[in-house]
């Protein structure tokens, strides 16, 4: 148990550091009979990839997805998944001379702590660069989901420092995100949120903001009771996300200034007769488990750690020392790039809980 | 996998409805040698209990916990640990009325959905009296950390609706915290939390509010990278609990605003010869792993659902209903006894991943 | 992760020492909507329970179990099933001379080197007393897998000793089994095992035999690929048991002198449409998945470990003691008592299968 | 949960197929810090290599593995070790007339039954070239456990068809296994095997036989109580290789003629001042747990299924039809490729129950 695999029944483990061979994941519990193929997968890797446009880091990936194992003649096999995306542009020298140092609010200090080594390597598997195995892990998981469900998984930037949104998630499309490279859906607040970031990067410093993720057309008894509540498991999965700082469900921390009579979520019959909502400060979720409506989550992530200004530290003797100029391509802000990530873990959430769901009741078994 | 476990090592299975025949857990993989007995549990149970002050639920249980096997003299004997807490007071007439009917933003609808079936009385084991297995299970938990490691976990209320604290949770004691019946160490803002409860309890309507969680003493190098990130557990653990809607740790959703350089903790070599951060931002935690700094979590409880005033509502063949006065006892703020339920899984994360933390490297092993 | 727990998705908790407050087992992931009472679980208890015959230990318990959660209005909830038989008839102070000796082929050594101390009590959790939670939670299996699926699980004693039986696995039934207190089908074996087993207890040593197992209407398609073949968990459950020395599956051992012409299974269309084998070397496993036909299994049990012969061992501080007239009951040969145990392991092992291959493909998701 | 993975602490997940893009393995809980590099698993990927001697199949594969991740200027990062064969000698071309055909105790028609399709490729992952992945993680595995505590884990064919060894496995040496191409170290036993396979394989025809394992300098200790004793989790991990249809620990089905006092292993104190016992019934566990004796189990394989031999079966329309000259190249005896796989799978359970038992008891905490 080292933390490297999530999910239970759709289960992805995953490996790879910043500057090695390269990153994947294999896939075990992927239902058999799927078509898939390379071509349903890079187009969100493309989306996280680096270089993809002047706020985000200049490391030039393709991040080609090979497929190794589990398919065959364009279906799935229900047999292991194994995908690999080879690193190619990797420049281990910029960190050599960090090797010794600790950067502040970075994983340095920490795994050199637990694992009394450390790959300093662009923070090896510390690195944000790890996440392109959750990306083409939730590419699988959201095609499935959206072909056999019809459940659409959409996340955009809501606020960037001081910039906030004021859009209904429930309206917004993937057109309306992947428009502007900031992926905020609002036009108005995503030219300022770009030009912000352009100053931050400029001076060397770095910004955070809240990534926000709506889950439509999801089926009411997804989620286990008590320990693996839905929420919980949306929880531990945006936390997981490197940088991550807060989470939020439905109402989230809104919910403290409400009294009960204003948070409940009265009950009504739907046109189609079957039972919503008429609010949804639940966001999607009561009890643990799903209700049918949309699922609206957010996470709020830290401005990037590395950043261009001199800092104090410490080195691995303990000795007081000065960053300057830190090499290293990075991102000033990494909300962008993190809209497709937040999406790959909320679907690994879904995918997973939909099939455990299979077998809670007497009628699906 | 069904949700009702908790942890990779030290494993906590937990069982019971809020009016069957009673409640429990099982501890599987608690190290032998602890010396243990009901007396090392009670009191954190007494905490936790019903009916302990005139702001709570007025249900009254003794809640006295036997334990059923795994101590042998007085010590752990490495096997599994049984305990079981027996309902006394529990009277499920009170809900039989409601026993085809939807409670807006309860567990009724969603579990019916997911099972075909529930127990509707009192919410069956969607009620937030399986905590109490979870308040079990923490307080074996919290004695080991104690006892082997010296950290500390202490709970408090931060916040009810608008009465916000202002107090540094890094100073706060155990005594502050238990001094009035709100758990709140802000005196003056702990009276006029219980006065607002107070009231709110007479109007029939129900208020949330924060806990802040602080766990001191931590050794570095706990938590596991990407999936596992102690971050990623303690939202896990910390979302599982009933009525959670939010969680942070470190500076939370206030990351949002700051830019790197102001977010960034800053290294510096202890007196005692240690590595420490000059502020802590991070929470104690970094890429994931402890860093040794004390680690600081908030978590937003939602009003309570259960409220007297009339609502809209619909039974389970989809007709719109009335709801009027529901009966059944209920806390208006669950806020205080909710406490102990935050220590508790924040204890239970931290003991399984120092277990864990015990084969991460060669010098260990 | 301490070893008891059993199950994926139907996943069984035990707990409980030989003398101490009670045995039992926690079952989460049973399916909801199951019919479920004490009376499911009782007649499967007594055909494991001590005092049955004169050819068990004479311990007198009834083994009265306790549903304590998980059940309503009868029927599972699908959530957690607790379940506790409470020891009546423990006489610790029969084993307090033992406290500091290691009896040969016990896991008084083991158990005191892995811990560093142990229950002495007759045995404590390493006693075969443990079994009591495998037939409460097998019946619960067994009960869910004849309902739905028409599966029967039959095991029997093959062997005790020399004495063996040359009977069809395929035409045993239950009544057969249970007309005798050896559990052995074929009568004339019968008498002589009862004979034999006589006239060992009278010389104070024991024996050990086979038991076999056959399970029939097993769907196809039951099993995980590579590592958790069907026979492999099997195996596992099997050896699990206490005594257990040898397993398998099909031909098992004889399959070394067979070539693959003779060993080889024959495919043909039966008449009922479906495709069967002509012969069954596989024991209704191919690839580690069940192909339909019956699956045969056996288990190889040791002559229990207490004899009341004098035998050289050791104490506590290595010094070389004589064991005599050891106290305690026990059963001469556990062969009848073991055959409820292996029907319940085998049991797990297929409901558990059963819901994973809910899930294995697109058709059925 | 799709059986990929074996392990709990030091958890390996296996991929590939005998003709896709390569077999490979993650393992995630390999400890930090250990010297690593592909000269540690080659020699053992190339005693399970096709090819190897006139014996065995004549496929040609280099089986050369590279390390994708992990590993950090020659240690182990404590990060997932992914590895990769690629595969070369594919011919997916020979098995394209079976596509549609069953071949007898083959897993063509039951992993048809399970996904609903399969991969006709030389058997796919049901193909014994998933043990690649096996001896891979082994390998890493071996080596801990041999560099950390010593332990040497030796395989060997003790029986082909009806040739017997009568060698003492305390004894025998690797220089004695891997002397000749059948790998038993009984010189003159040896021989008649080599001659007996090739009589076989002229035939078309294949056989069976049996593998001894010993692992020896095991600490006390290891394996968990009541369901993952080590004996189980051994059987467990040896009938999940392809083809083997039983298994043995210590005397094994033997004890089955023994009495108790004949089969008891007594305890004595050893020169060196641990206790020891004389005989070893046991094969080194009592109660579950090592007992510090050699460990030695056994491992029953059937004939190869693949014959060159005309057999009845039936395609996946039921009908009734004649497999000739099945094509394709195979082993008339899988034994001596065999031993490296057992000996892996002995170690990933010893490496992962090394690895438990460092949380087992206070004083390791």
């Amino acid at each position: 148990m080292s933390g490297n695999t999530f999910g239970h029944l759709f289960k992805v483990t995953t490996f790879g550091e910043s500057h090695g061979g390269g990153l994947g994941c294999v896939i075990d519990g992927c239902p058999a009979g799927i078509k898939l193929s390379e071509k349903d997968i890079q187009p969100e890797l493309d989306r996280r990839k680096p270089g993809q446009s002047k706020i985000t880091s200049q490391r030039l990936e393709e991040d080609k997805v090979e497929i190794l194992s589990g398919v065959f003649e364009g279906k799935t096999l229900g047999t292991p998944i194994a995908m690999l995306v080879r690193n190619k542009d990797a420049s281990p020298k910029d960190y050599e001379y960090l090797k010794d140092k600790f950067r502040p609010s970075h994983a340095d200090f920490t795994w050199e702590q637990k694992y009394g080594l450390r790959n300093w390597q662009g923070g090896g598997r510390a690195s944000a660069r790890e996440t392109v195995s959750r990306v083409i892990a939730g590419a699988v998981a959201k095609k499935i989901l959206k072909e056999k469900l019809g459940i659409i998984i959409l996340a955009f930037v809501s606020q960037v420092k001081h910039i906030i949104t004021n859009i209904d998630p429930n309206k917004v499309t993937l057109n309306e995100v992947e428009e502007n490279i900031v992926r905020c859906p609002d036009k108005a607040a995503a030219l300022k949120m770009i030009k912000l970031i352009e100053k931050i990067k400029k001076e060397g410093n770095s910004v955070g903001g809240i990534i926000t993720c709506i889950a439509k057309n999801i089926p009411p008894g997804l989620g286990e009771p008590v320990f693996d509540k839905l929420s919980a498991q949306l929880a531990y999965a945006c936390l997981s996300i490197p940088a991550a700082k807060g989470f939020e469900i439905g109402s989230g921390f809104n919910c403290v200034t409400m009294t009960g009579r204003q948070h409940n979520d009265p009950f009504y019959k739907k046109l189609d007769g079957t039972i919503g909502t008429k609010t949804n400060n639940s966001g999607g979720i009561q009890g643990g488990i799903s209700n049918g409506e949309n699922i609206i989550l957010k996470v709020a992530f830290k401005p990037t750690a590395t950043i261009m200004k001199t800092q104090e530290s410490v080195n691995d003797r303990g000795e007081l020392i000065k960053l300057e100029n830190i090499k290293g391509r990075h991102d000033p802000c990494i909300l962008p790039r993190a809209v497709p990530i937040v999406e790959a873990m909320t679907a690994l959430v879904l995918i997973d809980n939909y099939l455990l769901s299979r077998t809670n009741k007497l009628q699906n078994i």
